[in-house]
């Protein structure tokens, strides 16, 4: 090993100088952290970039499809959050920077970098020597402009992303479906996913001051999960949603994630949502998800993961599944309305699991138009969420 | 498909019959699934055996090495748990069989066997049918004659456990060394574990009628903390314990653990511990243990984790570590006290951690002989307790 001891750098040309507070800089490393990938391929993008002003420290992480900056204002709201002796700038390693800050001893930590970009962070009584990289080779953020923009809040934000985007698909085949397709008209923004067996769509009213007009942009559902974790950790506030051609930008207090958008045209969708109805079933969204969880106990032991399920005279739904090896399950769940013809239908109970997950309200109506066509899922009472689920064929 | 519509069995002559308390059943069932695995070479090791009596069921699980008993009295404190309609006997398949009862809808649970072991099992309005396999079939626990036993407290016993298990060797080159050595004399339980580059050893006084007297009771490790963890489920209660050639069983209320011994002859360990002391450090066992886990941020990077230590003139001891890649790490820590020579020493920051995490109490005295030579972590003003840890040589 070389020279372990503590020692001030001879080196005194400075090329940033600062102390923060411990507790904002864990924050807001978090965040960013939350776009830095292990597994990148451009080597400087494992590291969290940090650029000192006088305003304050801009922390920026990416993984280039999607990238996240955060700002530590040297005050706010009369709070002293970090003090800049010399600004400028440096790219340290993020698993380690932010592992070194979230252990460190003191309440506050000084980040010192010489002309050699050997970056002391000093706390208490740890010092830290890393070596860091010029950031000025950092891949510079997409350029967006404020043209057209909208606001929602983060609250109904993360709910709209929730009761959307677990119906993406997961298979590359069709790239489009991997994304959750955001379409802009009269004020209202509408949000599809699909994975061409399931379909999720939820309506949301926006805050515009303009007149938007946008129905391709399909979102990666891996960004817009990553977005709803960050909103997770914050309060509730008002995002501001920027759209461009490939890019796509939420802004918040302190906080900018920006997302690359997919290519390709999404299907329209609108045709596979039947418009008649032959059966309506109204009943209880918890007792119903229950009865389909313990049917799936045995359904998942075969490949498919399918339950039956049987409207019964009166009031209630029997929802059946077999085992060859393990045995059968049979279930019987009340109803508090069914209406029109007799149903006798198979369909995944993970699909069904997940958009009854979904749902809030405490009862859902279910409309069906035979065994063989797609079914729809509905909170009673609300038009802005639809789940549909294409049904299986047994024997 | 077979028929799936739920219909009555014909066959009226049933095996068992009886109707239980869910969340009795499901705390049972819980005990005995920690014995059971997925990956045993004897089919009927992967179910759970339920013998129900007047008195009461009991059920077993076990993987041939550890075998779990668990009963649930009919009545207990003037409470019914049970009704036994019929008494009998059933194997059901372990995994399913609790993902059943934890989900099932009613308070209570009926379970009916009939002569072709076809096992019905409805709460509420659920039925489940499971193929269940002939309880005569199961293996027999190991008889074991209560001549001689001690007994402890399940939390002295849990934390005794803990104190040692985790330096228990990890391979299987040296298979006595991947278990706990136990052994008692003059009513005194030693527990020593080294996995041979560091040791752990914690003595307790035992409650016994009797001169008990063994010393080569080699427990795995496994056991262990599967015992550990049941326990954690449970109140603080008294355990007896009774210890054959090859078995060691665990009675506690209404619980019984079964675990095989390891053959082969412990090492005499008595040896490895220094007699005279060099230098003596008195230190807070948490900001050291903080300290060493900042330092091995950056020695897990290099394969062998180690970080060096060097008392400084006056109170206090310096950590260093670096990684040629990352960087370099420098910690101080205050002292109470340094007596004797100077010491320069390198250790791996797991093992030292791994030590200090099991030590409860808030300061630990660590004991040199020189460089080379194996260092004791003793909690200041106890004397039942003892870590040892090799040094690393290093440039």
């Amino acid at each position: 090993m070389e020279d372990l001891i503590h020692s001030e750098s001879i080196d005194s040309d400075w090329m940033m100088k600062i102390t923060v507070s411990r507790e904002k800089l864990v924050e807001n490393v978090n965040y960013v952290l939350k776009a830095v990938s292990s597994r990148t391929t451009i080597p400087i993008l494992t590291g969290i970039k940090l650029v000192a002003s006088k305003e304050g420290i801009e922390l920026t992480g990416s993984d280039s499809d999607v990238s996240i900056q955060s700002f530590i204002p040297t005050e706010e709201n009369d709070i002293e959050n970090a003090s800049i002796h010399i600004p400028g700038s440096i790219v340290l390693q993020a698993r380690f920077f932010a592992d070194i800050v979230k252990k460190l001893p003191g309440d506050s930590v000084d980040i010192e970098v010489d002309s050699r970009l050997m970056t002391r962070i000093t706390s208490g009584s740890s010092e830290f020597n890393l070596n860091g990289l010029d950031a000025e080779e950092y891949p510079h953020l997409p350029t967006i402009w404020e043209e057209h923009s909208f606001s929602i809040r983060t609250d109904i934000l993360k709910h709209l992303i929730r009761q959307t985007v677990f119906a993406v698909s997961t298979s590359e085949t069709r790239p489009v479906l991997t994304g959750v397709n955001w379409s802009i008209q009269n004020g209202k923004l509408k949000c599809v996913a699909t994975d061409s067996h399931r379909l999720a769509m939820r309506t949301i009213d926006i805050e515009t001051d303009e007149q938007l007009d946008k129905s391709n942009v399909i979102i990666p559902g891996k960004s817009l999960n990553d977005l709803a974790k960050i909103f997770d950790d914050t309060g509730s506030e008002w995002v501001q949603i920027i759209i461009t051609d490939n890019q796509i930008l939420f802004k918040a207090n302190h906080l900018q994630f920006y997302s690359r958008l997919l290519e390709g045209n999404y299907p329209n969708t609108d045709g596979l949502i039947p418009q008649e109805t032959k059966t309506e079933v109204t009943l209880g969204t918890k007792s119903f998800l229950q009865a389909i969880d313990r049917a799936s106990l045995l359904a998942r032991e075969e490949k498919n993961n399918v339950v039956k399920l049987k409207t019964l005279d009166g009031q209630s739904l029997e929802i059946l599944s077999q085992s060859t090896e393990i045995g059968r399950v049979h279930e019987n769940v009340d109803a508090q309305e069914i209406s029109g013809e007799e149903v006798r239908i198979s369909f995944s109970a993970k699909y069904m699991m997940d958009a009854l997950r979904q749902i809030d309200a405490s009862d859902v109506k279910i409309s069906f138009t035979g065994a063989m066509r797609p079914f729809l899922i509905r909170p009673v009472e609300e038009q802005d969420l639809l789940m549909l689920i294409l049904p299986v064929r047994t024997n």
